[in-house]
């Protein structure tokens, strides 16, 4: 994702977004009215939102939350959204299951409760709904009557679906060459679907474009200008884990790096909750995991850098794959603080780690499933992960997305006529 | 499904499945104990579960409920399983959304309130994960330790996932002709998955062969011998549709039928419902919906016949393709006695209706969803549906399963060069 000021966005004061107060800049730290803007007009860094956190009765807010919604919005005092939020049309997504998962803990040797937080329960069957949820009141707010993105599939459809559901016109991006059943999960939902000759960094170019021209006046791009505001949707998965866990902060997280948004926004939300006094403050360690052919913050972390240098992807783990990954320098220092790690795994034991889920715990997850799961393996035969702590895994979507993944080796044990014997003949029994 | 009696399971005794009191044929009344077998030694009717259901205090067990897991389970007071069963390993289905659909009501014309009971946020994204559960606690009080069931797809993947989280062996018979993502759903879990020369009958006939032989001894098969254990998982669409309307009846449900074991145990359900003073009586309508290719009931209710002539499917409906339906004079029974009806749609209508759902809701729905919907709409049309009343649609699972179906006409909108100049040519905006 490229980082570019818009010039022509004028900040609107009445905007509604419930806690949030302003942008602030991540680097410098100015503050911006709250406006569809992504970059600081002073240093170009990354804006994100500031609050006005309730504060001094957290056994209230625990219990408003708990009276709340099953959905993310029962989070809405700690997210920039207005408090009528559940009453808009939106496809509710969030509080997915938090699964103990024993039989897999068995199998790894983990001796500590060990947890899969399992998003494919979301209405399109990932985390993307928990995000794209935020950049749509984002988009009522700035009152923008077209829902956009670049996409190479998933977030399209979650955008898609979104609009349909709260009566917005959308218009996302897509590369040329996506696989047919990515398009039909894109198209179906009866918005517009512009297939972009080039890579997905052409798509990408192309939008920013668009953002800065009079032909995209009135359009939220869900991770271009409404970035601040979407990517806040990941601090639902850390509320929800420690909600799920009785109000208490694990000891380990597991978290899957695609630009490195959704791992520094649990780490947000988890110091929101500690700032609250919604959760007691105690250490947490986050780590963060990637594909071997898209591997640049795990690289990094190796070799003790702070930059991360871009590479070209080359793996199976596509919802992953960014070969520049925008958060990574955040990602490589809260890895560090928290005494964590960034590790990778190669695509044969993304696919086995794929298997291992699906068989102990009857889990079906997507690629970066496997990846995030692959490196909590291999973090513990290292022993860098603690066997004997609480552990969560980030499950992001579900494994109907990348079928191709498995499909090679995963076929019918036997073939028999409809006969006993033949069956017997198997040697099955 | 062909019904045969098994002479060799000996009822148990100390089987504690809570309320669940007998086996009861529905044609002559005549009790078993609660065992593995399906169909009535006197006549060969076909057996239910009968209940001593819970009584005399309606406000506490409703209290009861409400304080339950977020799942099925909330229901176990009402089902044929141990008290303790969410305790248990399972995949933990149900409590799915139901969507207040507000922009369809106003595209078909309906002006009461309008809902879809969306079950693709199951855990394998179907209904079937519901009755699966039931199915796995019988298995479990009868001491069988292999999970097994004659499937043409997704069941056999709901038996694969239920089996693995529970930490019990699983073997699914499947056609051998079946599509290879169908067959990568069933075999991923890690379970024996054994493909059969020959068509749906002959994996069904095969699989009554084998309870029927020593080789099938500790196998429960959730669809043949464990039916009517089974079966009465579709109750909890009933429960739930009424808690989440605020503990009241609908006025007019409409139902996909396959075997039509659905919509006579969601009938079960609601009178449950009122006979244990959870729901005050009032009159309801059930409908039932069928794709024209494979529309026997639709036809014997047409024709006012009291029996269903088989017939040979041929619709893009696969998952309600049963020519044969065995509950299908049930059906005609409660559609009849309900003031309610069955209809049947085409395959455009039903490619017609996935769309109209995504385009309006956000829901994307397989094939049978595209029936129910389609139905729904056809008798809105026809006046049959009143618009004015309160009103349920059933949608059973996710599009995600039948992409097929709609992957021929559901395309980008335009195809263009990442310039701003090709954008315009493409007259979007
Ligand atoms: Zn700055
Ligand atoms: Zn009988």
């Amino acid at each position: 994702m490229s980082v570019l000021t818009t010039a022509d966005s004028s900040p609107t004061a009445a905007v509604d977004l419930g806690p949030a107060a302003a942008l602030s800049c991540r680097e410098c730290g100015e503050r911006f009215p709250l406006s569809p803007i992504f970059a600081c007009a002073s240093c170009f860094g990354p804006l994100e939102i500031a609050y006005d956190l309730p504060s001094g009765d957290p056994e209230g807010l625990r219990r408003r939350i708990e009276a709340g919604p099953k959905s993310i919005w029962r989070y809405a005092p700690l997210l920039p959204v207005p408090a009528d939020v559940a009453s808009k049309p939106n496809l509710n997504p969030g509080f997915t299951p938090l699964v103990k998962a024993d039989r897999l803990a068995a199998e790894l040797g983990v001796t500590g409760p060990l947890y899969v937080k399992d998003d494919s329960g979301n209405p399109t069957h990932s985390f993307k709904d928990r995000v794209v949820a935020q950049a749509l009141e984002a988009a009522r707010a700035f009152g923008f009557t077209t829902l956009s993105c670049s996409s190479t599939g998933n977030l399209a459809g979650a955008v898609g679906a979104a609009a349909a559901r709260a009566g917005l016109r959308s218009c996302v991006f897509i590369p040329h060459d996506l696989e047919q059943g990515k398009v039909v999960m894109a198209a179906v939902y009866g918005g517009q679907v512009v297939a972009i000759e080039g890579s997905y960094d052409d798509v990408n170019r192309f939008c920013s474009e668009l953002i800065g021209d009079p032909l995209g006046e009135g359009w939220g791009f869900v991770n271009v200008n409404l970035r601040p505001y979407y990517a806040e949707g990941s601090k639902t998965l850390a509320f929800e884990i420690c909600e799920q866990l009785g109000w208490q902060l694990p000891d380990q997280l597991v978290i899957p790096i695609a630009s490195g948004s959704q791992l520094t926004k649990i780490d947000k939300g988890l110091k929101e909750l500690i700032a609250t006094g919604l959760v007691e403050e105690k250490p947490y360690r986050i780590f963060g995991a990637q594909a071997e052919g898209c591997s640049p913050v795990s690289q990094a972390f190796r070799a003790g850098h702070d930059v991360v240098r871009p590479v070209k992807p080359n793996t199976i783990a596509k919802s992953l794959a960014i070969g520049n990954p925008a958060d990574g320098p955040y990602v490589l220092d809260i890895a560090r603080r928290t005494g964590g790690a960034v590790a990778d795994v190669t695509d044969e034991e993304i696919v086995s780690a794929i298997k291992l889920l699906a068989r102990t715990e009857g889990i079906f997850t997507e690629t970066a499933g496997g990846v995030t799961l692959g490196v909590a393996r291999k973090l513990l035969a290292e022993g860098t992960l603690d066997p004997s702590l609480t552990t969560v895994v980030v499950n992001t979507g579900d494994g109907l997305k990348t079928l191709d993944a498995v499909a090679a080796d995963t076929g019918p044990t036997a073939t028999i006529r409809p006969t006993l014997d033949s069956f017997r003949e198997a040697g099955l029994e």
